[in-house]
C-alpha cells in the first residue's frame, strides 16, 4: 500500500495527534502547518493571510452574480484564493511525490488522489470533542466554557465543510471519500496508531 | 477493549469476509447464520420463515394506521416479527455475554451497546461490490447481468436500512454509530485483518 496518508479530521477529535503519532511510529514525514509556510514562500503572501485564506474564504470570496462558474471572476480575493489553492496543490503534490508523508487536512486526499494514499477521517462525538479541547485550550482561553467550545466546534467544521466541499465536489466526512473512518470518542488515540500503522506491513 | 466485535455491513462489501477472518486471527467465536438457528428453537418458527422477517419484513407488516405506536397491535404477523426480534435480543445477549465473539449483522451493535462492542461498518463502492458479488454468485445465477445485480444490491441494502432504522431509531451505515468504518474498495480483505486485530492487543 502506498505510504502516504491523509488525514480528514472533524475540529476536537483529535485527527491531528492521530496523524502524528501514525508519522511517528511509520518513520515518515509528517506535514500539518508547516505547509502554509511553504506556500507563503511560493507565493509571496503573509502566513496569516494564507491561513485565512485556507480554513474560512474562498466560497466568501466569490461575487454572489458568478456562483460556481470561473469564467469572468475578477474579484481580486477570489483570485488569490484561488493561487493559493493552486500553489497548495502543487507543494502537496511535490511533497508526497518525494517522499512517504501524512498529511493533515488541505483537500490532500482529494488532490493526492492520483497517488492512492491511504484516505483517514477521523471523527468523534460532541462530548469527547468538547473534553478534547478544553483540555487543550490555551491559557489565555480558560474562561471558555462547554457551550461555547461546542460552538466553536460546529463553527470549524462549518468551514472545513464549505472548503472541502468547494474544491473537491465532494462531500466533507462523507465516508465514501476515505479508506479507512476513525471514531476516537472514548478511545486512547495512542493506543489506536499501532493497529493502523499495520496497515502498511 | 470488549472482544465483542459486531459487523454492520454493505451487500457484497466483504464485511462477512471481514468477520470470518477477524474471528480466526483472534481465535474468538463467529455468529452469523447460526443464529437464526437459535431464533427457530426459541421461537418454534421455522428458519426460513425467520430470515424472511429479519431480513425483509417488519415494517412492512405493520398496519398503515398504526404507524410506529406499538399499542394495540393486533397484526398477527407483526407479532411475529416482533417476537423474532425479541428472542434475537436475548440470544445475542446471551452468546455476548457468555464468551468474546464476532457477530455478522442483526443490529447486535445496537442491542449489544451495554456491552461497548468495537462496531464495524464494512463498505465499498458500487464497482468493488458487483465484482464480488459476480465472483460470489451461485452456479444457477451464471446468467444474471451486472446491471442485476447492481439491482440486487440496491434492494439489499434498502432492506437493511429500513430493518436497521426501524428498529434502532438510528441511521444504517452513518459513521457516528460505528467505532471504526472500513472502505474494502480495492482492497485484499485478507490483508485488513491483521491491523483490525491488532486493535485488540
Amino acid at each position: 500500500m502506498s505510504r502516504i496518508i491523509t488525514i480528514g479530521r472533524q475540529f476536537g477529535s483529535g485527527g491531528r495527534e492521530l496523524g502524528r503519532r501514525l508519522a511517528q511510529e511509520l518513520k515518515i514525514e509528517y506535514y500539518d502547518r508547516e505547509i502554509l509556510g511553504r506556500i507563503a514562500e511560493d507565493t509571496a503572501l503573509a502566513e496569516e493571510y494564507i491561513q485565512n485564506v485556507l480554513e474560512r474564504q474562498p466560497h466568501n470570496l466569490l461575487p454572489i452574480t458568478v456562483g460556481r462558474s470561473f469564467a469572468y471572476v475578477e474579484n481580486y480575493a477570489f483570485q488569490q484564493a484561488q493561487s493559493v489553492y493552486q500553489s497548495q496543490t502543487r507543494i502537496l503534490r511535490e511533497l508526497a511525490e518525494k517522499t512517504d508523508c501524512v498529511i493533515i487536512g488541505r483537500c490532500a486526499d482529494y488532490i493526492l488522489r492520483e497517488l492512492k494514499p491511504l484516505r483517514i477521517f477521523v471523527y468523534a462525538d460532541d462530548e469527547s470533542r468538547v473534553r478534547r479541547c478544553m483540555e487543550h485550550r490555551r491559557e489565555d482561553e480558560a474562561a471558555v466554557t462547554e457551550k461555547q467550545m461546542l460552538r466553536r466546534i460546529r463553527s470549524m467544521d462549518k468551514e472545513r465543510t464549505r472548503y472541502y466541499d468547494f474544491y473537491t465536489g465532494l462531500k466533507w466526512g462523507d465516508k465514501n471519500n476515505y479508506d479507512l473512518c476513525v471514531n476516537t470518542s472514548g478511545k486512547v488515540i495512542k493506543e489506536l496508531v499501532p493497529a493502523i500503522a499495520k496497515l502498511f506491513d
